[in-house]
């Protein structure tokens, strides 16, 4: 094994505002995510902010999955860690970004940890994502779920 | 507002490994670290793994703080998300590296969130972090705290 996980940096645009201050409809997305994902749900703490936007964290066998919305910029900010093989991040953004109906994703992986025997890996970088030029990779009816 | 936030990816090696399977002071360790960089806390969730590691995420006001470790290779993965212009995300990442007598911390900063009136701005990297060969911060006697 040489890295501990992959960790998904996800900044997901033109998601449907009502559902960024809806906590309990957040906690049951994330909560699913995880799972579509391959992930073991440990617990979770979500909070509703006055008068829009929440945030809330779902620990994981494998790492975790937050989120943190802003709801006047149609805005939600979400990392998704994954350590181990069955576990697979892209799917868990994937599954939020259907939900929150969001028009756009742009993520950054970066792999985490280190080697015993080797030396430490250096970060990595999504190729989709290019300096001073995000891409941006719809999700639309015509992509269809990793699922 | 031009971003949402500053979210810190950093690695922390070279930690005590006996402190790495404690929930309790780990538990205590970030949310004073969360505090020490200006945030102030909602909740957490953490988990003891069988037979040693440990995980954790604080939940913030100004969004969290989170931790995965691996005692058999001395290593924390933890990431600090802080929006507003009072938290200093990388005051919560110091606290922590000392508070687990980490010898070497790398970190990536990457800025969240979009401007509502201008173009999404681009992922930025810390320069400390060479690709291919990553920058290697001291966190000892040497390097005072930020706070």
């Amino acid at each position: 094994m040489n890295a501990a996980g992959r960790h998904l940096i996800a900044e997901l645009e033109g998601c449907e505002p009502r559902l960024l201050s809806d906590v309990a409809a957040l906690r049951r997305h994330l909560e699913e995510a995880a799972r579509t994902a391959g992930g073991t749900v440990l617990g979770s703490q979500f909070h509703r902010f006055d008068p829009i936007g929440a945030s809330g964290v779902v620990l994981l066998a494998e790492s975790h999955v937050s989120i943190h919305t802003w709801p006047e910029w149609r805005y939600a900010a979400v990392d998704v860690f994954g350590c181990g093989a069955r576990m697979v991040p892209a799917a868990a953004v994937r599954h939020i970004a259907t939900a929150l109906r969001a028009s756009d994703i742009r993520w950054l992986e970066v792999t985490r940890g280190v080697s015993p025997e080797g030396p430490v890996p250096p970060w990595r970088h999504e190729r989709r994502v290019g300096v001073g030029r995000p891409h941006v990779m719809e999700v639309a009816a015509r992509a269809p779920e990793s699922r």
